[in-house]
C-alpha cells in the first residue's frame, strides 16, 4: 500500500481481535519506527510502556474508564513525553556529536539554547512533551497500519492514576494511550473530514 | 518507497532549493493528507496557514529568529491547534452523524463529554490543541517525504508575534512551523536515535 493509501485508510478502531497477541520483537519494531520521528534538538523526549500482559491490561482498564479496547487489543502503548529537557539534552545529543553530524560549537550552542528556552518555562516543557510524544504516536499508528494492524489514540484516561499505577517518574507525562492489534468486527468507517478550505489559508 | 523507508529516511532539513515553488493544489494535497490524522472526538481542531509568497515569507523571517529556511523553502506551514472544542464539537461532528457513522445517542453523548472534559479546563484544551496539530504535522511531513520533498518542524519562533502578524484568532495556538520544499545541498544525515531499551518498557 502506498503512504497515501495508508493515510486514507487508517481509522481509529474500537474493536479488536482479542485472540491476537504481539511478540516483544513486533512491539519493539513499532517503537523503533516511532522514534524515527523528529523532536526539538533531537531530544527524543519520549518513553513508551507497552501494556500487553493480562495483569497490566486489568490494571489499566479502570484507569481508561472501562473502555474494553485496552484489554482486547494486543497491546496498549502508554506514550509519554518527558519534561526538563535542560537536564537531558547533553546526553541526548552526545551521539549526534560523536557521529560527527554536528560539531562541538553547534553541540554547545544547542545545549545552551535548551537551557535558555526550557529551564524556567514549565509550560513550554509540557508543550514540548506533548508535541514530541504526539509526533512519535502518529508515526507508530501509521507503522501499525502498514503492518495490517489497526490502532486507536485515546485521551480519555486518568492521567494521574496511570502515572501512579505504571510507576511513571515525575518528568514523564502520559500524553496518549494508543491501542494496537488486529481488527475485530464492527469498526466504524473513516469519519468525514472538513473541507480543506475550512482549515487552510494562504499567505 | 515503503512506509518503513519513508520513516527511516526522513530527516529534518535545514537547506532548501530556493528556486522551487509549490502550487496551491500541491499545498492543498499535503494538507488534505494531514487532516486524515485522528483527533479526539474527530474535532479536527487544527488550522494551517501556508506561507509561500515572498511578502509573507519576509514577514515570517524575523519571527522565526532569522532562520533562512522559512524563506528558502517553497512553503512554511504555520500549523495551529484550536482551543475551546466545547464551542465547535457540535458542528465538527455533524457530518459524522449525517453520514450515519454515529447515531444521535452517541452524537449527543460525545458533545456532552466534550463540554465536561474541556469547558472549564484551559490546560487540557491547550494539550489537545498541541496533540492534534502535532498528529497532523507528522502526517504532513511523511506525506511530503513520499512526494520526494523534505521538511523541518520548527519550535523556535515567536508565538505571539506569529499570531499577531498572521491574524490568528484567540483560539488558534501556533504549535509548530513546518518548512517543506526540495532539498538544497549540505543537509545533515539522520541523527542517531536512542536504543529502544532506553525508551521502551513492557508491562
Amino acid at each position: 500500500m502506498t503512504l497515501t493509501d495508508l493515510i486514507q485508510t487508517r481509522t481509529s478502531a474500537s474493536n479488536y481481535d482479542s485472540s491476537h497477541q504481539m511478540s516483544a520483537a513486533e512491539i519493539g519494531e513499532l517503537v523503533a519506527l516511532a522514534t524515527q520521528a523528529p523532536s526539538a534538538f533531537n531530544l527524543q523526549n519520549w518513553t513508551f510502556i507497552a501494556v500487553h500482559s493480562d495483569e497490566a491490561k486489568a490494571r489499566l482498564l479502570p484507569l481508561a474508564f472501562g473502555q474494553p479496547k485496552v484489554v482486547a487489543a494486543a497491546v496498549t502503548f502508554i506514550i509519554c513525553g518527558t519534561l526538563a529537557p535542560h537536564l537531558t539534552v547533553s546526553a541526548a545529543l552526545k551521539p549526534t556529536l560523536d557521529a560527527g553530524i554536528i560539531d562541538p560549537t553547534i553541540y554547545n550552542g544547542w545545549v545552551g539554547a535548551v537551557q535558555t528556552m526550557y529551564r524556567d518555562n514549565p509550560s513550554f516543557q509540557r508543550d514540548e512533551a506533548i508535541r514530541s510524544a504526539s509526533l512519535a504516536a502518529m508515526t507508530l499508528m501509521l507503522a501499525a497500519q502498514d503492518k495490517g494492524l489497526v490502532s486507536c489514540p485515546m485521551i480519555g484516561f486518568n492521567q494521574a492514576g496511570v502515572a501512579e499505577a505504571f510507576g511513571l517518574t515525575q518528568t514523564e507525562v502520559p500524553v496518549m494511550l494508543v491501542t494496537v492489534g488486529r481488527p475485530g468486527p464492527g469498526n466504524w468507517p473513516k469519519k468525514p473530514r472538513k473541507q480543506i478550505s475550512e482549515v487552510l489559508t494562504f499567505a
